[in-house]
């Protein structure tokens, strides 16, 4: 028995950095994927194990789950239903239950995490029953463009289709359809994956990825937001690779040293939020009015990006980036943490029609 | 007989365009001059004519004293301790007198309203009398660094200092020093002469021409800075002309369209400039107290320039500056308009002090 799922990355169209002081942010779902497939071997298999293959990683492992069982002893929790935190004890099992496999490169922190939120879910939904999973991902990695996120809540939904707790509709052409108690369910198993890879995960990652479309973010409060007119946005991967702790302490620090000036900007950074939620919400009659909130939302991405590099966060592979598309007349702004990281770029309806004319 | 005047030009060194929405700026003097030398001729010499050399542009002026009274009859107001606006009508008529030489290229406003400022202060100080004014400037012309303030000053500086209203006193080697009472006529009359140029000056071009060091300006308020540590900072001209006018007005239609982000952004500026402000005239008592004291301002700095962004008034050409200066870890920022004209970069002390050793 198999089924798949995947999940979709998200991009922060407004708020970045701001959120943690309080600010309002934007982040929308895009079309970028991960896939989780999981297959329960049939009883003339004769597999006891669990196997995990990290495909775009060619990375490969396989525990006895007898070895899993073992390990976990009295700390395992099958409980598919009511999503638990994996205490620091559990974590520190699971992930010596990933080294002893040495799989993954040079201590790469993020993707043992990533497979430690695995071993987590996989035993709290089904146990220790032996199992093939298989994952690939659109997505790179560390990029802020929500990997781990899209891995997390892809990987709950598989789980959750074949266990007894999700209750899904089975449509035409063989898709499994989740409802909302379904989908609050997959979030929040997601979200405990988040937390044993990133430690305090906002849950904006996770939420955009399950629910897809945009949602509004304000100190703890997350609101989903229906777009009426689909905007495109051009992702630029700069390749540089940053230190999303320290690029967020660097704006604390500056915040202590420039409390007035940074409060002030954090309230620009907010205001800008929900102009551009309300823009998005607002309904689109025609092409003028589509243009009309894309020059909008152009102007809120520069000065976002203005502020962004007032918070200290720009790097010179964004600049690059924003020389290039300025040249074109289009607007971009940084995502994520920046420092390096993806630079957003709005492509205008207008452009499409243009060069399709 | 003749005197010798020079004024010194000036930079933004925070608030540029917030002052305009009641943020606080903060100018500084620079140590590029523009100087005016009066020569008043002998009798011998039977000129009856008033004479304006301006030097770098080649350009020279020759006016009967005659034809000036003629054209000014009644309009004329000979008070040299009083300084008088110049009504729009008056501004006509020296407007034609300058055109009538026929000596502009091409309709450059610019220089024509400096002469008419000129024939406005002359004849307010000194009536009708012939006289040879030869003017010089290290000063580019519109690009921000207060060309225009710098000529108004070292004219008005000029013009006093031979006529009865200055009083005087002469040091050694032939100077002539300007105490509190005369300094506040030359930056009055520079301040008359500003407004015949532009219209609506905000007085902290003419103020810091004419008392040097660095003022602080908030609502039509002026506070003098007195520096404890000199700042070095290069000035890089862009050459990129703009239009100040536009740029003005490209802010207030964005703090039209977006007032909640704007507002914060203003304040965010000002509490910035008031920073400045404190810093430079907090005690330096060491090397590493100048050296922390540089570390604040190009933090400072650069937080400005992401709101200046953030106003929509950068420039790739003014990008492109800072870019460099980047490689080499300065901080820089635009300084005035923006849309290109000029870019200030910080240059620390311990920069030299490396060069040094």
């Amino acid at each position: 028995m198999e089924v798949r799922a995947r999940a979709p990355g998200k991009i922060i169209l407004s708020g970045e950095h701001a959120v943690v002081h309080g600010s309002t942010a934007v982040a929308a779902s895009i079309d970028l994927h991960t896939y989780v497939s999981l297959t329960f071997p049939t009883n003339s298999d004769n597999d006891d194990k669990l196997w995990l293959h990290l495909d775009d990683m060619a990375l490969h492992f396989s525990w006895p789950v007898g070895r899993i069982k073992e390990a976990l002893s009295e700390k395992g929790s099958h409980a598919p239903s009511s999503p638990k935190s994996c205490s620091a004890e559990t974590i520190n099992i699971l992930a010596a239950l990933v080294e002893e496999q040495n799989v993954i490169p040079e201590a790469n922190i993020t993707i043992g995490a990533g497979v430690t939120a695995f071993l987590w879910l996989y035993t709290c939904i089904h146990g220790y029953k032996p199992a093939m999973v298989v994952v690939a991902s659109e997505l790179p990695l560390g990029s802020g463009l929500g990997s781990s996120a899209a891995f997390s809540v892809s990987l709950a939904a598989a789980l959750l289709a074949l266990s007894d707790s999700a209750n899904l509709d089975s449509t035409q052409q063989g898709w499994l359809s989740f409802g909302e108690k379904e989908l609050e369910l997959v979030n929040k198993w997601a979200f405990e994956g988040e937390k044993i890879i990133h430690g305090k995960p906002s849950g904006i990652d996770n939420t955009v990825s399950t629910y897809g479309n945009m949602i509004k973010f304000n100190s703890g409060e997350l609101t989903r937001l229906k777009s009426n007119t689909p905007i495109k946005m051009l992702i630029t991967n700069t390749n540089v690779g940053r230190n999303t702790k320290a690029l967020v302490a660097g704006v604390s620090e500056r915040t202590v040293r420039h409390p007035t000036a940074m409060e002030a900007v954090f309230k620009a950074v907010d205001s800008i939020s929900n102009e551009v939620a309300t823009i998005i919400q607002s309904p689109a009659h025609d092409d003028i009015a589509a243009t009309e909130k894309e020059d909008k939302l152009e102007e809120l991405m520069e000065m976002n990006q203005g502020l962004l590099q007032c918070m200290g966060v720009s790097h010179a592979s964004i600049e690059t980036v924003l020389r290039t598309t300025l040249k074109y007349k289009l607007a971009s702004k940084l995502t994520g943490a920046g420092g390096g990281g993806c630079v957003l770029t709005l492509l205008p309806t207008q452009l499409f029609q243009i060069r399709k004319s």
